[in-house]
């Protein structure tokens, strides 16, 4: 392949697969599917995303919603707590898209309301155990207090409930992440058992690529909003929610130097192109990503087994690979790093994808 | 302040008095100073070094070499092992600018000693005790196998050893990295006494900014390639680099949530602005910034006592702080994190910095 420097592999094929398995899990548990465009922040992944039917998005800045605006996407949810200092961005692009905002206490909701000049969804967003942002969900005061403020701008539709279970990134095994996601279904539906009277259109809009994926129906939820099952990692491996095959994205490192006395190579690819991101297992051992070889038309098999990322430097990264397969690499040859979090590898490497 | 998004406040007195004290410190120690901008890739940051006299420098890749080239530097080390797929961009620049690369095994050598067609000063990278990357010290044999294959090029000028000593960032305390830096230079120098009679001109070139931080003196060395030292951060802090006080970067972000229930909050600002660098506390405690208050010119105090960044998601960051701290804020208010590690959060924010 031609690439000299480190650039994101994208698996056409594979973003397709992964596209279609979860909107067909949609479909067929009756949710909307409201993917979370964070993961890619590609106008060409978007693309395949609107050619399988998808028209709603969700992104995690108001940057990021005025770049998909920009590129035709209409009907956006800001999946982030309302950042009051870009209101009159947030104004703007309300006049122009169908724009969805979080709130997630009293305050915002106040100022959101004096300061808002353009019609605007707002989801509140709940807290379902992650305990990371968002109103408990047994916090009536606070979602009656939240709700009454809204009510008082002529701008603001009142959408429903919204929650992250980001804790299922933590879980172990499927057990604990199906778990994760029936305590929050049941947070939720108690909550629009208690507001649906008065708002009979609330919905309740649920995210999370671990139990999305690892559940057989998302049933009970009005709309879901995984994002990074679009390449998945070696996280989501990790945690069962993806085979290795399904990983869509590898970033490509020509191989610098190579030191058979240690049983490692080094590629140029380090944190400004991976991130930091790793898997911490026993006594301090770090992995940084699993690797494989591209063929020519950048394509990839199976991660060669036993090797493994072992560190990263800004632009170093440290493989460490048995004898056997040390053996055939040399400077000037290409890997492919399965990333740990593809999120931050593809934001990193947003100039430098290669579609293959 | 003005700002809506995560920005990297730079403290233009800081960077140089910081630039200045390490210009009088290698000026002292008769080494020349070669600063490492692969920190900051800022064509404004490289002014202020240029307005400091210093004319030649380090950077870590190819691509940073080609972006200074066009912002006026002409004498530049890209201390990153040659990287043999971008052989035709090296000779472009090569034609352009004083360039100068590494060269870290026998291979590399020969298909440099090939492909090289314009003039081009080649270090040897050495590994002195940090097992990353280089010929052993003690490697003679691939030493001369080097040297014999730059040899075989009209084009290639040897200039000496290149070491860098990034297991500095292990050490415990001062004593530690002052004896790492030792061990080096004596490594060092033994090379020079080997290759001296045959190489008069060779150089002993150095890096890293904990020990040319700690040490009184540089002297022994040719060159000094510190980086870091420009902004320094909290992990320089932890290693007895610097002060508080000397860290000259914070990463202003507006604060959308306050949890006073479990004494935290939430701002706009995380793993695509900070990156996922932390320092390892007991028992699982990581902590990925300290906190400041921005005043109205952008210009901080010291940190808030008790208040740390505790976690990062792609866009949130969770700080806790105590609850009397805490009460002081509020969504929209903006407050300021000092990174781990700088050179990340930089080239992370490279398109929005703010002098002040």
């Amino acid at each position: 392949m031609n690439i000299s420097r480190p650039s994101l592999l994208i698996d056409k094929e594979k973003v397709k697969r992964n596209i279609r398995r979860m909107a067909l899990k949609a479909k067929a548990s009756g949710v909307v599917f409201r993917p979370h465009f964070k993961t890619h922040q590609s106008k060409e992944v978007g693309k395949i995303y609107f050619e399988e039917g998808i028209r709603q998005i969700t992104v995690s800045s108001v940057s990021m919603a005025q770049t998909f605006a920009r590129w035709g996407w209409n009907d956006i949810t800001v999946a982030f707590p309302l950042n009051l200092r870009e209101m009159a961005t947030v104004n703007r692009l309300a006049s122009q898209v169908d724009l969805h905002v979080l709130v997630e206490n009293p305050f915002t909701a106040q100022m959101l309301a004096e300061k808002a000049s353009a019609g605007l969804g707002v989801w509140i967003k709940i807290d379902t155990g992650y305990h990371r942002t968002g109103l408990s969900f047994d916090d009536f005061d606070g979602i009656d207090e939240v709700l009454g403020r809204l009510d008082s701008s002529g701008f603001l539709r009142f959408k429903g409930f919204l929650t992250h279970a980001g804790h299922t990134y933590h879980a172990r095994g499927r057990g604990e992440v199906l778990e994760i996601m029936e305590t929050a279904l049941h947070r939720m539906k108690l909550l629009k058992q208690k507001y649906g009277r008065q708002h009979p259109d609330l919905q309740l809009s649920y995210g999370d690529t671990p139990s999305c994926s690892m559940a057989g129906s998302c049933r009970g939820f009005d709309e879901i909003r995984p994002g990074n099952f679009v390449y998945y990692d070696i996280m989501q491996y990790h945690l069962g929610s993806c085979g290795l095959d399904d990983i869509a994205v590898a970033v490509a490192c020509p191989v610098v130097a190579v030191h058979p006395e240690r049983s490692e190579m080094v590629v140029y690819g380090g944190a400004v192109h991976l991130s930091k991101e790793f898997i911490a297992g026993e006594k301090g051992f770090s992995l940084y990503g699993y690797v494989v070889v591209p063929e020519e038309d950048g394509h990839w098999q199976a991660p060669l087994p036993g090797a493994y990322v072992r560190s990263l430097s800004q632009e170093h990264g440290i493989i460490r690979l048995p004898q056997d397969a040390l053996e055939k690499f040399r400077p000037g040859d290409l890997v492919g790093i399965l990333p740990v979090h593809s999120c931050l590898a593809a934001d990193l490497l947003k100039n430098d994808t290669l579609f293959v």
